[in-house]
């Protein structure tokens, strides 16, 4: 399995930011410590899945592992708390300009993302278009609907703009998920059901 | 570091377990299993944290990582999701019969769970007394009580007795926490407050 290194074989071309230094990944990390140090809210990214096979326990001071594999993530990169709520998402990049491949993330993965969103949760993808330098939150409800009404492998860019909510990119924090995430409780709270029901 | 080698290092006698033939954490995994399978809950471990140093990229069938450290985690081992609530906890073992010692635990995993609390989630520690074969549930907001009161560093057993839920072990699930949820939640539902107030 080469999981994480699936960018490096699938795509041999450096990829370039157009002003910004760091990828998807660094950004919300960094987006993440800032609403951690602020007492906003507490998100973290799961360690990446590791199949260790051979320890060296010679060395006392710092177990070296020998031999190791990647695995495939049970469930997405982020979860956490704000306001009380259970946070549930993956962060996605893609390089095209018109849709979002839904190879990019593991058919399980997006049952996880339904699994947490009927369980009153709020779960969502967040997707960079590179090239565009746009980033938006689209709430798995819409992810859902998609697929259960559409026979294409990737969610026009079009769909992700009319659904989503466009992110704004600032130094610190990188990438403000957190007052969408207000957007959508309130949304929820002022029809006065749960979040499972889907709103337009 | 040797974190996860620590029991092996600081134990050199085979735990034994009276009725049981696996540790607490494959239990806990198990009991998620089944919360998973019968969607009452989505609650699962998170990977240990592994720091890569060296990985082999000539096997592209299944990326080898050559040389890696154990990490020590900057959260809990498990988190998810009940009823719409944040639900976030470490689970540990102790053989002694009198006490738990706070040094099974990071003190930044402590300041964690008070965070979560603090943010309205249910943050707890199940904690396995092996020798007794008794395995508590107990609020964080108890563990910060006694961290706050006193200079000991272990919490006594009597004190985990009063404060804490002893949890049914079974086959399948193995270690029934969900329904101490379920009392945790009225509990602070009735009290017509937040979950951060203390109740006695």
């Amino acid at each position: 399995m080469n999981y994480p290194n699936k960018k490096v074989v699938s795509n041999s071309k450096p990829i370039i930011y157009s002003n910004r230094g760091m990828n998807l990944e660094d950004d919300i990390n960094i987006t993440n410590k800032y609403y951690l140090e602020n007492d906003i809210a507490i998100i973290y990214k799961k360690p990446t899945p590791i199949k260790v096979v051979k320890v060296d326990y010679n060395n006392r001071i710092n177990t070296k592992i020998k031999e190791a594999y990647y695995e495939i993530p049970s469930t997405t990169d982020y979860n956490g708390i704000y306001k009380g709520k259970y946070i549930d998402f993956d962060a996605k990049e893609t390089r095209s300009k018109t849709s979002f491949p839904l190879s990019n993330i593991h058919a399980h993965q997006i049952r996880h993302l339904i699994s947490v969103e009927r369980h009153g949760g709020i779960s969502f993808l967040i997707i960079s278009f590179v090239v565009l330098n746009e980033v938006y939150l689209l709430e798995t409800r819409y992810i859902k609907e998609f697929i259960d009404n559409n026979e294409r492998k990737s969610i026009p860019y079009e769909y992700i703009k009319t659904h989503g909510y466009l992110l704004r990119q600032n130094y610190y924090p990188r990438i403000e998920y957190i007052e969408i995430l207000d957007n959508i409780i309130n949304k929820y709270n002022k029809k006065g059901g749960s979040n499972n029901e889907k709103v337009n």
